[in-house]
């Protein structure tokens, strides 16, 4: 299984050319599009989405992430594997949340299966796809690329641990208006006592709820990432509350 | 073969990790996206696209509607079965257009398939995509859920017939602008003689027309959904004649 | 392999319902979306993105173009072949880039496999995808289409070449802002000399660049449709330089 996650959007025809190579390659695959919708350029993204969307790919998923300012420069291409899950993306930090001892870290090299004439500025197409095609194929990490020690690193802004606080910010804004931030269940738990507040834009909330029909105007919840999530019932939080991407707020205990 | 039909959109991660979900389970199913448009919420919008897509998808298609809000509450999974086609959605009215002799309801009852620690926010990754991807695999509706002898209604909105005029209204509106009705072939065909007009926000519509491509200003013909739909030839409808969502027009005979 | 490109948008369910009927007919073929946004109607962005798509598919790929502004009137559904691939469209103009010896035309007849009541409005459904999945399983074109000797044509703007000067216009712009021309390498290589000036909407650029992160405030590089492109660095050219859909521009020599 191959998934593809970039920035090219639906209304070129970038994704569909992406998927007609593979197809090309290998006709026995199936390809998913987790998303092309990432905004232009967005690494941080881009990254964010895919943490949250592999491990519920079938193992043996080959992702391929196209977020790619820097296509035709000398950026590395790298390949990630973590057990039977494998990763492709340009070497910009999209891939640096896998880590630990089954993570192995690789950068394509140049390989007869690349044939030379490929575009300065659509790699998806002419590199990624392709390659990702000849792994679900088969073909050995090994013959494409050479294991690196290192890939590049993005930066994920953690939140700020206080005695009686934790100052957190918004990190996504998903299409329900829904205000997703940095602070984790796991964080949440160890931190906070009986009672908190989330102040955010002038807004208090008090209740940690369990789901979005609440009879307030606006509530908190850990979301299917874990992560904690301002919404508003049968609303859009980011407009009504005013809350924009990358907002600081603050959880009192 | 299992169709999704949501509210999630396609900027964020949600589809794309349903049907990873699916695969996870069976990677031999093949899986459609009837369309993940929805505007947030719409139940009747997603009761409406899917009345007028089931039929043209394979038989034996499971179809799985996601529109959701009271995610996580007490409200029900269900299950409609009408003869070799299966449905599931929340029991929120979305599948009411589902009736007849040939059709069972079944309500989703904990079961041995669900992992116990579901998030209360995404039951489109957590139980609806795996219960798809195990009907799609053969196990038995009977092993997920009970039978049931009604399912949540949704209101339609019909149109009123007088002794020379319909009142409809404009139920959906599509990508092109074209204004979709509620009056379908077989009321317009049984009320109207051999002249009707159609007055719709102070815009006179005499002729009956079979293609989009007319000499008037605007035209009504009826669509591929046997409605009534009111259009610009070589433009937008709504926007050009100001037409909107559920705006009332009436039938003179 | 069938891969689609229309402009029915993905809010709707004209797409999913596409390949819902050509699943209904052939559960066995695979179905790519190249893309569902082209502009309503607007033939000559459906037939640029097809131009630049159909060789990185598989080769024996059945494309189904359904842009289709004069559905239900008197116009031909037409085939093309070359070589192995098959291409379906209304011939409206949209596949006329299609020519030279090793190219077939036709165009559909009455046959048994078009069930009487088609609509007049969604021949996607109800012509081009239950034809194009009898194709995908062996059914000879000649059952469903007569060789005719011509297809209509569509006007692509040329570029215009003076003694020093080309002058070219931007024909595309892609979802980064990027503005593609009509100025192919080819032509682009054949004319300029050393050093050349594009000048655009009161904007010189001198230097052709090999990719996107140059150091200028905007550039030109070609594309991977080996088409002249202006572009920002990490920016969006067509609003950052007020460029717009049809804006002429002269290269000097």
């Amino acid at each position: 299984h191959i998934a593809l996650l970039t920035d090219f959007g639906l209304q070129d025809n970038f994704a569909g050319v992406m998927e007609g190579m593979i197809y090309r390659i290998n006709p026995h695959v199936t390809v998913s599009h987790i998303t092309h919708g990432i905004k232009p350029q967005d690494l941080f993204q881009a990254s964010f989405l895919l943490r949250h969307s592999y491990k519920h790919f079938p193992e043996k998923t080959i992702f391929v992430c196209v977020v790619d300012p820097g296509v035709g420069t000398a950026r590395d291409v790298i390949v990630v594997r973590k057990k039977a899950t494998v990763f492709m993306a340009p070497d910009n930090g999209i891939l640096s949340f896998l880590t630990g001892r089954d993570t192995e870290y690789f950068k394509i090299v140049p390989n007869k299966f690349i044939p030379p004439p490929a575009s300065t500025t659509f790699h998806g197409r002419d590199i990624f796809s392709p390659l990702a095609a000849l792994l679900s194929k088969g073909i050995s990490i090994n013959k494409l690329a050479r294991t690196v020690k290192s890939i590049k690193h993005l930066d994920i802004p953690s939140p700020v641990k206080g005695q009686k606080t934790v100052k957190g910010k918004i990190i996504y804004i998903d299409r329900f208006g829904n205000c997703i931030s940095n602070v984790s269940r796991d964080l949440f738990t160890a931190m906070t006592g009986s009672s908190f507040t989330v102040e955010i834009n002038n807004l208090k909330i008090y209740d940690l709820s369990s789901h979005y029909q609440i009879p307030s105007k606006a509530g908190v919840l850990f979301n299917s990432f874990n992560l904690l999530e301002i919404f508003v019932p049968n609303g859009n939080a980011s407009q009504e509350l005013g809350i924009t991407l990358n907002m600081p707020f603050t959880i009192k205990i």
